[in-house]
């Protein structure tokens, strides 16, 4: 097969396969290629993709020499994502009742919502992570775009048991914002004990439902490696229960009156 | 720019871009070459995409000589996954109480999830399709990787009216198989008038969830041109309210008793 041949291959390959490690004599053998073809196949991979700011090729040592692709958005690419989403989250037609936003046009558009996947699971490229897990609905779509960069399983936490999942674990939290006693859920089955975890949620305020989520995740002793969500909101900061996170954007203030929203870039590239 | 590098570049512009449309100067612009090299770079794509059985290229006429990567899993590669799909679901430890699958260990795996996407895409591919719409929570995931393969927003209906979402219409419904009321709602904002809609769900046994997405939608006057769903049950066709859907497996029998579960290829492929 010919070097072009070969690349497009290896691209829908790494695309379809991130962090999967390949050793190289699999890739020899399938193209029919020499050791050596393959390596600088993969050279030039590595070159044009860290030159986009979309990823790399991690060669990994061994007998076999293997390698795979992390796709990783750079600081810079972030930095212009981050700047965008700030600008939609503007917008003064998004207030809602309540000084909510509505983001749901946003976590709809799955383009978008795997460009915050992989600009969170950038963040985390250095934690251990087995497993993401988010609480149902919201998250369940950015949960889904972290785990797909990471290639990891997603768990689903619910508010309300399922007959469809077996036997349970169950916890009860206070909302952080609304004070109000709420019940969690995670099937058994669904996690292992002492898994390293990420949690991913669309929107914290008081960080309530997160806490829920780590008391849970106690129950199965997992480890909780990295918090990360698209938003926060920061009116209440001297009341939030999280400390460690990392947040896409800042949302600093809702007014519904002067019909104002004030967005600012989040933690997550500090 | 080097082919080499271009073919990377252009791969990653496709995987990053599905089904969107580019004309073809952009390129040739932003790698400094000469439209007749971009040309051959393009053929090269669509040449290795459509031996691989994963997409191809789609060149659009016009002017300025358009083209978009649509990605599409061949019949080939889609029975396979179907077999292994059906392999996978008749291991008889995914039998749970009343006679219900485990399958949270299958939709939580995001490479299963996109490929589930890319199959069920591909049957549709030649419907015209403005959303995916899903009912929370299972069918999520799912509506997502479809909707990233058709380049198109996704709609959640949710059985609990949430303060976020501003004002909603809702129906009740009766459950095809439990018989009981339900409620689902949608947000007003979230869904435009007149519509093009794929309705995409993990799992349909009487079609009683289906059926009231698609009364929610005619609040909408939606169009629903296709339904999909993983798995479907057909203990109780005769019950079956929905007729024109696309299924991956069907599952003709679990047998709590002796262990047993029956799992064939659904409807998709024929």
């Amino acid at each position: 097969m010919k070097r072009s041949d070969r690349l497009v291959s290896l691209m829908n390959y790494f695309w379809e396969n991130p962090r999967e490690h390949t050793a190289l004599p699999v890739f020899s053998e399938r193209y029919g290629a020499a050791k050596s073809s393959v390596s600088e196949d993969l050279d030039i991979i590595d070159r044009v993709m860290r030159h986009e700011g979309i990823g790399y090729l991690q060669t990994l040592p061994g007998a076999s020499g293997g390698v795979r692709f992390i796709p990783e958005f750079s600081q810079e690419n972030s930095k212009v994502f981050i700047r965008e989403l700030c600008d939609m989250l503007e917008d003064p037609e998004r207030i809602l009742p309540g000084g909510y936003l509505y983001m749901s046009d946003m976590l709809g558009n799955p383009k978008m919502v795997s460009r915050i996947g992989r600009v969170l699971a950038s963040t985390f490229a250095d934690e251990q992570i087995d497993v993401v897990v988010t609480v149902a609905t919201k998250g369940i779509p950015l949960a889904y775009a972290v785990a797909s960069v990471l290639n990891v399983p997603v768990v689903i936490v619910r508010r309300d048991p399922r007959v469809t999942e077996g036997s349970s674990v169950s916890i009860n939290y206070v909302s952080g914002s609304s004070r109000k006693i709420q019940t969690m859920v995670l099937p058994k089955r669904s996690l292992q004990e002492g898994a390293n975890v990420c949690i991913i949620d669309d929107f914290m305020k008081a960080g309530g439902t997160i806490n829920g989520m780590i008391s849970l995740l106690n129950e199965f002793n997992a480890n909780v490696s990295a918090v990360g969500v698209l938003a926060e909101a920061d009116d209440e900061e001297d009341e939030r229960v999280v400390d460690k996170y990392k947040s896409l954007v800042k949302i600093t203030n809702v007014d519904g009156k002067n019909q104002q929203i004030t967005v600012a870039p989040g933690n997550a590239l500090d």
